[in-house]
């Protein structure tokens, strides 16, 4: 996902290349702002009291502030779907790269969402009203995971008996409790061991 | 779990079968009440006045809110434990049993969390706080999970080259999104499916 995607989603009209630098620019005070002060209790008066902008200005730009965290929780999921896709081209065998995604996306996943925890709420808000950046990251982790078994159809290292919807749909839902910040922070406890725990069941699963 | 085991967690002292009988009222009013009013909203003097027993009184009974909270959770999950177990029970083949296993488990928790909504209240303080309850349910769920796989495995019908206990732990982890009332409630649009599409995933991953 690059930034120009990210724009046109909460935009239908074109902006030139200085409209892009404002709306970078409120984005990146917002970020900090919420970071310090929580995006629930956060009003856009207050943002725009806090970043030096009228409120009016900041309306030019983002129709809403859910159009401000929308912008942040994509960058936020963009990084995490950045972490996954490197640590999956690291290369290997197709379960080696599994393993590698579900590790990474469970590490990246909790060092931004939680260890930034004013960002918590920006995260839990999009996944509690399943904004259209959280639809889009879920989709690419699924494609992702669907090339890893692509893969491991075709070296032979994975069975083929089973459709590859439904091998790719029975273990999203294993990863879901991993990727939604609203299930992760109960299952904080569980995070050190489970992606290997979990990642041995599905790849014996997987064992032609 | 029966009455005797329930009643004596909660009290050090013997108590006589009178006070059995004037703690089972109390808790049945007080299941009504929390029903109706919710269980972190409400108070003992709430209770008390709402049952028409002294306070004082209920205090000899529970030393808190809690205390009587704990029995209603016990008694909701021993029904749901009493529902998997008579599903388990049902007979046939371990991949059978485990099939029921995990889709009685959905069925029974949503059931007892979400149909009275208002007792959702007190499933959800006893897994945050990890009452005793809770962990008594979980490791009776663990040991039924297990019995199935030592069937399993003594049939033919389940591998035996992982350890017992890493296939046991790990299929947990499987199951925990649904066990918990806090994470469940964010999955409740997955509920229909998952249990069969992951039943048949870990059910590969036992295959010999």
């Amino acid at each position: 996902m690059n930034a120009t995607t990210i724009t046109s989603t909460h935009s239908g009209t074109t902006r030139g290349p200085v409209d892009h630098e404002v709306r970078n620019q409120i984005v990146i005070a917002a970020t900090q702002h919420f970071r310090l002060y929580g995006y629930e209790k956060t009003t856009v008066s207050d943002l725009a009291k806090a970043i030096g902008f009228s409120k009016a200005y900041i309306y030019k730009f983002f129709e809403s502030k859910q159009a401000i965290g929308e912008l942040i929780c994509a960058n936020c999921l963009h990084e995490i779907e950045t972490d996954v896709r490197s640590a999956v081209d690291g290369g290997g065998y197709p379960s080696e790269k599994f393993r590698r995604m579900f590790k990474t996306i469970v590490e990246s996943s909790l060092r931004l969402f939680f260890e930034d925890r004013k960002l918590y709420d920006i995260a839990a808000s999009a996944a509690t009203e399943n904004w259209e950046s959280v639809r889009t990251y879920e989709a690419r982790i699924k494609m992702l995971l669907q090339d890893i078994l692509i893969q491991g159809r075709e070296t032979g290292e994975f069975e083929r008996k089973t459709p590859l919807d439904e091998t790719a749909a029975s273990i999203y839902l294993v990863f879901r409790p991993y990727l939604n910040p609203l299930i992760l922070q109960h299952s904080l406890d569980s995070t050190a061991d489970a992606p290997a725990q979990l990642s041995s069941l599905i790849l014996r699963s997987l064992s032609p």
